[in-house]
């Protein structure tokens, strides 16, 4: 590509509603360009990073077997109703009534369509097992659409969907997408995790997410580096701190403490460790069909852990839950927020303590009672033995459900997801398939996406400096960037550099040779910022030795390249 | 491929709502899925012909200079609103609302956001040409979806939008799409033609339609057998069938024609050739100010030809014309349609008379009173000369516009269309570059448009047979398909036909094994049906002469070819 026959706009400043620097990047570089919230249109410098991303998964999709096929943006509402989603979606939902007043869906992901595909095709065992995947333009109308590519309106995505006979087929189809995944982001050239999701409908590790590793990232992403544990914060599975209960050393005793009503507060006031304290969590569970027989709850933390709250409403009777009110909190406690404990409520509530709190003793809590609180506390002997459950996030130095370390945190980016479906949509869709017998049987789904036009946000969070955008080499716009020093001017440097650009273009290189006329600094800014890996300098003065310039984007200096070595001496810095 | 890892379903009958050939061959061939009216799915196997069509645009795009963007398909009302489509597209513009009530189009096209791309990205001459095209999803809600993917209202496009300087520009620029459509549709295998189109912007021969030649298409193709002369029935222009006017040799004569309102019915009646009759056909013109100034018109044509209504609307004081009902023809004429003309109207109307009608003389026409007609009518002796005008629609035979032969008809589907815009989009969203005097200009534009899928559709209707599809090389789902006889069966056959599928894979051959187990003839039919062009079949029988058969699509037999020469016997094929 010759750079005059392209389109390059770049920027020196990014706009002010650009907030990450990805986001910044990608308009300074000319690759987005905003037209209107959460929706961009790709210029044509950000589209070739998109071809490449697609080009990847495409390839590895097929090579595990995936079959691609296209499914319609505009989606009947009727198939959205079956399974229930038209309603549960909300807002998110983007709807469109067509000139005869039908409702229509723009897909944000095609369960329903491509369940619908499957169950007027896949009639037999015979055809099974399937995946369909397509590569699409989807539409979710985010409430703050923001970050640019990251969490935009209109986006790309990959989606795939697996059709098996049972959950054994299933789980062979799934481990087939997450091989799939793994070769695909290895080839981005990103560093990325796999983690443990959670998975409501199956449960067991039926649901991984792929987080390319940033420390900007949206995610916490546990794991332990001394085995393959890993899962996001939501499903981490958090251990007792302490093995076991110690024994109980202090009487109860009511304690005041005006105005303090943070665990943070308490403990230091009474001189104790944040560890010995405990905080409440009140929350309540509506029940549809009688107001009166709302069920308050009573989760109880360490003082320095936080709720996980995707735990919470997996206990038995918490599902549904929400936060307590503080007129619902005085009527069951007698007091307001700030010193509730346990111990002497005013009407019965549900207590869970957190595995932690449970081997706790002589702890601290609320008192039930403005300005106090107890110390001393001991299950059994100062309050019945509580129902126990994880209910807490995880922390650095937790002990990994595995046994085999401990846990440390980073940061990710979601750009992919691996889940086992069941037959939650079939079933709702009646879409099945006969078996040996005859019978028909729903067939076993699975589903898999990953978030085309967000890899360029992640990629980027991943991999800039303060001159732009270090695009890894299968991802990058164009590999190559030839730089002369005065095309127009030197004849010598143009007949070189044109005769390398022939060459590398004969090679199958991805090369751009500049040829706009730039004076060198805007020239070479212009593709720091774009992020080309490689640049290659021919100058009248470097000619003159014989010499050509190298400079790999993220090397500090250039290096002096013999102009006949010269591709070769690309090719080698390409195979790298 | 592996048939077997690819998805193939086939039906025996089309499904009873598809009503031409291609609809239902695509439907047989599982090619396409319907999701609803007008919207598909592409499946695998359509969606292989429609990356194969996209590939090849791409390439000759790109060859032309053009730049590749992709822009949104939910875009803000604000921009349409700009240019006042917003209002003026009507129902067809299907129209979205978001979660704040924010109104958006889904695009049918984009020179809104192109345009407003333009604006901001384009600041100076230095910057221009620049052609930008993006193969995009677009949503056209059809009063009336049918005919599978010639006419649905989800569709893939091409559309291009060249900027220029001035009309000098973009004729180039123009001429440069055209010939970039002349390759395209020349790699397709498709025969075609390119056909001047009405374009009452700037008019000349700023337009032309793409066409692919078929018995079953919507549009009437005129051209010259003899000169490059071609345009579309409503640009194509009618020169008069007499050059010269004879001199009048009967009396004018009122002549009782009871009955008989139509101009056949007279001439049978009279016994007078056809060409001897004029139809009258009257207009109106409303005066949006003051309704009583409405304006009747007359136009007349020869009793054998049609009104051209794009032609008659280019009449100055015609445009935005209406057929006149029944009590405006009375009110003007004194009598009801059927005996109308131009002598003794009750009321003056304007006359317009065709080419054909003007140089006529000794005709009949209505008397304007109820069953009585008018003959040996001459102008300038019974009536005043008219204004004269082409109005008509040309038919088979007659004189070409540039005088080098006469015009012939054929049937055609249009694929693409070229056009010059000029500047009614950047005028109105005030789209301007900064000239050489640092003055803002107006953006000159064009705009070039393919119909990506409906290509696949047009394709069948001009290549197919009783057995199904024929598919031109460069648009076959696979270019050949080896089919083994008894592949579980013969280890012979299984050995011979996995070399071969190895050889053509490695020498880059898009080939297909079926290896699905299929009896002999359903594994024929379908690959007939599918229009795979290349077939070959191995089997026990043949390989003991060392022998397979090979059969291209429109071969009635198959042709007996030594093993050893399958390879090259197959790549000389594909060269032809």
């Amino acid at each position: 590509m010759r750079a005059s026959r392209f389109f390059i706009s770049t920027l020196k400043e990014a706009p002010s509603d650009a907030e990450i620097v990805s986001h910044k990047l990608m308009m300074r570089a000319g690759m987005i360009k905003r037209l209107g919230s959460g929706i961009y249109t790709y210029m044509p410098m950000g589209l070739r990073v998109i071809r490449k991303v697609e080009a990847i998964v495409r390839e590895e999709m097929n090579r595990s077997g995936a079959v691609e096929l296209l499914m319609p943006v505009v989606q009947p509402a009727e198939l959205w109703q079956e399974t229930g989603r038209w309603d549960k979606m909300g807002a998110e939902l983007m709807r469109v009534k067509d000139r005869h007043g039908r409702d229509f869906a723009i897909q944000p992901t095609s369960e329903e369509v491509v369940t619908d595909v499957a169950r007027t095709e896949l009639r037999s065992y015979k055809q099974l097992p399937v995946n369909f995947y397509h590569i699409q333009t989807k539409f979710r109308d985010e409430r703050r659409p923001r970050f640019g590519l990251m969490r935009g309106r209109e986006f790309t995505m990959k989606d795939a969907y697996s059709f098996d006979r049972d959950l054994d087929g299933l789980k062979k189809s799934y481990q087939i997408m997450y091989d799939a995944y793994v070769r695909i982001f290895t080839r981005f050239g990103l560093q990325f995790r796999a983690v443990a999701a959670d998975n409501g409908a199956i449960g067991g590790s039926g649901s991984h997410e792929f987080h390319v590793i940033a420390a900007t990232g949206e995610d916490a992403l546990v794991y332990c580096p001394t085995s393959d544990y890993a899962a996001n914060m939501e499903a981490a599975e958090a251990i007792a701190v302490d093995t076991s209960r110690a024994a109980a050393k202090e009487a109860l005793q009511k304690t005041a403490t005006p105005g303090k009503a943070k665990c943070e507060a308490v403990a230091e006031l009474l001189q104790l460790p944040l560890q010995r304290t405990v905080k409440s969590i009140v929350l309540a569970v509506d029940n549809e069909e009688d107001a009166s027989k709302k069920q308050i709850w009573l989760l109880l933390l360490r003082g320095d852990h936080e709720l996980n709250e995707v735990k919470a409403g997996k206990i038995a009777g918490l599902g549904g839950y929400r936060f307590a009110n503080e007129a619902e909190i005085v009527e069951s406690f007698g007091t307001p927020p700030g010193y509730l404990g346990p111990i002497g409520t005013k009407k019965p509530v549900k207590v869970v303590a957190d595995r932690t709190v449970a081997n706790m003793s002589d702890f601290v809590c609320g008192a039930n009672e403005a300005d106090f609180h107890y110390t001393g506390v001991n299950w059994g002997r100062d309050l019945p033995e509580p129902e126990v459950a994880d209910i807490r996030n995880v922390v650095e130095g937790d002990a990994s459900p595995d046994g085999k370390g401990v846990l440390a945190i980073q940061r990710g980016i979601e750009v992919g997801h691996v889940f086992q479906l069941g037959t939650a949509y079939s079933e709702a869709m009646k879409a099945t398939y006969l078996d040996e017998n005859g019978k028909p049987q729903a067939l076993m789904m699975g589903c898999y996406g990953i978030g085309v036009t967000r890899i360029l946000g992640a990629a980027i969070e991943q991999n800039f400096d303060d001159k732009g955008i270090i695009w890894p080499a299968s991802l990058a716009p164009f590999a190559v960037v030839l730089c002369p020093m005065g095309y127009d001017r030197s004849e010598a440097v143009k007949a070189e550099i044109d005769k390398l650009y022939a060459e590398l273009q004969n090679a199958g290189v991805d090369v751009i040779l500049d040829d706009r006329g730039e004076r060198p600094g805007a020239m070479f800014a212009d593709w720091e910022l774009i992020g080309v890996p490689h640049r290659i300098v021919i100058g009248d003065r470097g000619l003159k030795d014989g010499q050509i310039e190298y400079q790999g984007r993220r090397d500090t200096a250039a290096t002096a390249v013999p102009l006949q070595e010269a591709l070769s001496f690309i090719q080698s810095k390409l195979k790298d």
